[in-house]
């Protein structure tokens, strides 16, 4: 194991959050909020620790799948431990506890919240809960290898390990131009959407907060009532960007280069449109005599949908009061989640197809034992690696969802808050049922639950292997050199 | 398709059919219930039925995994819809709909019923449905196979489509050397049952039945309160008997042939009676304060717990009033089910142990990515197509599992009861929790929920692919001799 790498790849990262915490200061300053000034020494020690261990350069550049992925998961807890530091000293959060949660929320753009009210925060607090689902959104080492250069093979394994999917899709050769072409589209969404929040009359504080929750498809708002007290043509506009944002960025560089057909016979997409028209359908029948008229009830259906689709988790309705089939279909949906290679959680859409495609064959290889039957994805055979590393993955999510569940029930609560607590947090979407329904939150589950939920978040945002591999046996204990050979295939 | 071969076998279930009616009939004689003459009559017709449609001898003997998964799950269809006509005909249940529920329920060794009163039922039809359990707990196409001589193609498929588990296990070279062998275990254990309960001091009547109930793991029983109301002997009695049942039954064939050191190898089991042993005491645990002893207390947790695990559904505690805990290690043990050969249902303990290395593998190919690891179970490689259909499995298990809890939303009742209710009838434990408790039934669902639930006994008894194949695409149309031809890869 290559330590010397991974102290550089963490240094950095806290270098950059250093200068990440340094916009709530801003705001704060903007405001003149003293809070601010706690952003800024947080900032400023962050920076400090982060240049500090950047001094002494890597002895060695090795660096293989192994190191890509512990490097990613202790990036993501590294900054979640840093971030929730101002959150505890600003006295905002009575407990550091429950300000890592907060952070962990964020980061992975869960946007479950412990507080029972959030519109008592200072501007530099919201601001910064709604900026970390933002950053966690496209991924914070993406970030980084955007702008600073790696070695090829580590940002390989980095962007393995950080992007959502079944298989890492390079749109160019170069890893670290596909990494600047993907924040490119990113901050060219987030633009769009701020500027379309500020003409449909929203303050710039707000269009600049909501938008963060929105493209990172996090969820944290400014009011209690989440969007359910904004205009029809806000809500209308955060329904478009969280789609926009759930679908497999691929198709949008597809459409900058110039290959719009190829983009719109991405099957993913296809299904996830289907998935939420159908759904959105579903629900109006189920709940329009409680709204006005079908059009209410649809639009009304259709931001939920949305919402928890996208795993963003922000709400108009309560829909804790919906008849129980709508409520099924929102459950189901929280599992399904967004396209690959979006900013949405969840299982992901293509790695369903994968495993659905995979089940098929299973099935028709009793019908037809002879004939060797492949799964296909847009006219391509997807490789026998990545469909069993997709069945993989689906059998250690319901193990860890069911750990998960029975560790929650330790705390009392009733199965469908603890059910609906951990699939929401696991898939990173925010609010479940009962309890933890879209006006509860996650405050008055003990610490222990707490910790349970902090880890599905983070499992569930980076794709449970990066996190498993931290606890494999062995991984730490390995000499380099002994692994490296083993890496080469000669000590097997 | 050869049609043919499916209808011989499809009468040979019915012949069979009517001579285990004679049975319900003969308790009825000698009760003198007039009920008794319904089972005779009905026992007639399809002995009659079955006797007719063989006499025309099939002209081909070709028979694929087609053929056999489909024969088997057409038998246990229209073994269901025949063993329904006489609890309809006695007037002992208000529709066919809920005679079916409760047959289904009874060869799928569920145990779940539509009766809010098991006490006013005639002897007849209390016999009967604790006798579908026996029947259905071993298999009935094994037991005819045990009987008749099949072809040896067919009769493996046949086995393989019948029995529970990820591989299906010859014993001895011949199938039905090996049917033959699995049914004379199951009588040694029935047999000893009935006799230990019998000197446990019950009448002959109940030791019959129960024992039925116990050996097929199915879980009717003779009173509203289940197994409360007896000894703590007889509750005993009944907590080894389950265990006993859960086991597979390859372990003690290997006992019988004097090589005990192979059975107390296999690691199935062990994993079993650690998986039973920790649940107990930590039910133990927390349950222990509604207890006069902790003794008392850990009795209560085991039954329960072998009770859920071996998916019988006896219940001598309402579990629904134990803490939220408890209440979740009980549905977690409904997922995973019983030993693979054995007749207890769920998941299977050695497909989630194949689950969980195939998992564990997948985590350390990213630690050592060049290594090729191999899942192995007894010591010996499992084949890749097994470990795949296992994963396959558990994927095609979470699918139906997740579309049935949304279709019994339709019917409005709150999660936990449809959660519980699918999960209790797919893995054929019998009762869940809320309104489907041990306390409970499942005669308030709506017509559409109880087909959901239907099909979910027998998808889950079956273990998917049987009863998938039935509807996928191309089954039915395939001409005999063109599928013959891909059979044998000529048209591939």
């Amino acid at each position: 194991m290559n330590y010397s790498m991974i102290r550089y790849i963490l240094c950095s990262v806290l270098g950059f959050e250093g200068l990440f915490l340094l916009l709530p200061a801003l705001v704060g300053a903007i405001y003149g909020e003293k809070e601010g000034l706690v952003y800024l020494a947080v900032a400023a020690a962050s920076l400090l620790l982060g240049m500090l261990g950047r001094i002494k350069k890597p002895k060695s550049s090795v660096f293989y799948s192994r190191e890509g992925f512990s490097a990613v998961s202790l990036s993501w807890i590294v900054l979640s431990l840093v971030g929730a530091v101002p959150l505890r000293l600003t006295g905002e959060f009575p407990s550091y506890v429950d300000a890592l949660f907060e952070t962990i929320s964020g980061f992975t753009t869960t946007g479950a919240s412990v507080l029972s009210s959030v519109e008592e925060l200072t501007h530099a607090t919201a601001f910064w809960r709604c900026f970390t689902h933002w950053i966690g959104g496209m991924g914070v080492l993406v970030f980084i290898m955007a702008i600073l250069p790696l070695s090829g093979s580590s940002s390989l394994h980095l962007m393995r390990a950080e992007s959502p999917g079944p298989s890492v899709g390079k749109l160019v050769p170069k890893i670290r131009s596909t990494a600047m072409i993907l924040y490119g589209i990113y901050l060219l969404i987030t633009l769009s959407e701020m500027v379309a929040l500020k003409i449909a009359g929203m303050s710039v504080f707000e269009s600049v907060t909501l938008t963060f929750s929105t493209a990172g498809t996090g969820g944290f708002g400014l009011v209690n009532t989440s969007i359910a007290s904004y205009t029809l043509a806000v809500q209308i506009i955060i329904t478009v960007f969280m789609l926009l944002c759930s679908i497999n960025f691929n198709v949008y560089y597809l459409f900058l280069i110039r290959r719009p057909k190829d983009a719109l016979l991405n099957e993913e997409v296809r299904y996830f449109l289907i998935i939420v028209f159908t759904s959105a359908a579903l629900i109006t029948v189920s709940i329009h005599g409680q709204y006005k008229s079908v059009f209410y009830a649809f639009h009304e259906a259709l931001f939920q949908v949305a919402s928890v689709v996208s795993t963003t988790g922000f709400a108009t309705a309560d829909f804790n009061l919906w008849p129980e089939f709508a409520k099924m279909i929102l459950v189901g949906l929280m599992f399904i989640g967004a396209c690959a290679g979006s900013t949405g959680g969840g299982f992901k859409v293509s790695r369903l197809m994968i495993v659905f495609r995979a089940v098929k064959n299973e099935i028709q290889s009793v019908t037809h034992p002879r004939s060797v039957q492949k799964v296909r994805m847009d006219g391509r055979r997807v490789p026998d690696n990545v469909v069993k590393s997709a069945l993989c993955y689906m059998a250690g999510y319901f193990l860890i969802l069911l750990i998960s569940i029975l560790l929650l029930s330790l705390n009392g609560y009733d199965m469908t808050t603890n059910v609906t607590a951990v699939i929401a947090t696991f898939n990173n979407v925010g609010p479940g049922l009962n309890m933890v329904g879209p006006t509860g939150n996650f405050g008055a589950f003990n610490i222990f639950s707490k910790f349970v939920l902090m880890f599905d978040m983070l499992i569930g945002r980076l794709e449970l292997f990066p996190m498993l591999v931290l606890f494999a046996p062995g991984m730490w204990r390995l000499p380099a050199r002994r692994a490296d050979r083993k890496e080469l295939g000669l000590d097997i």
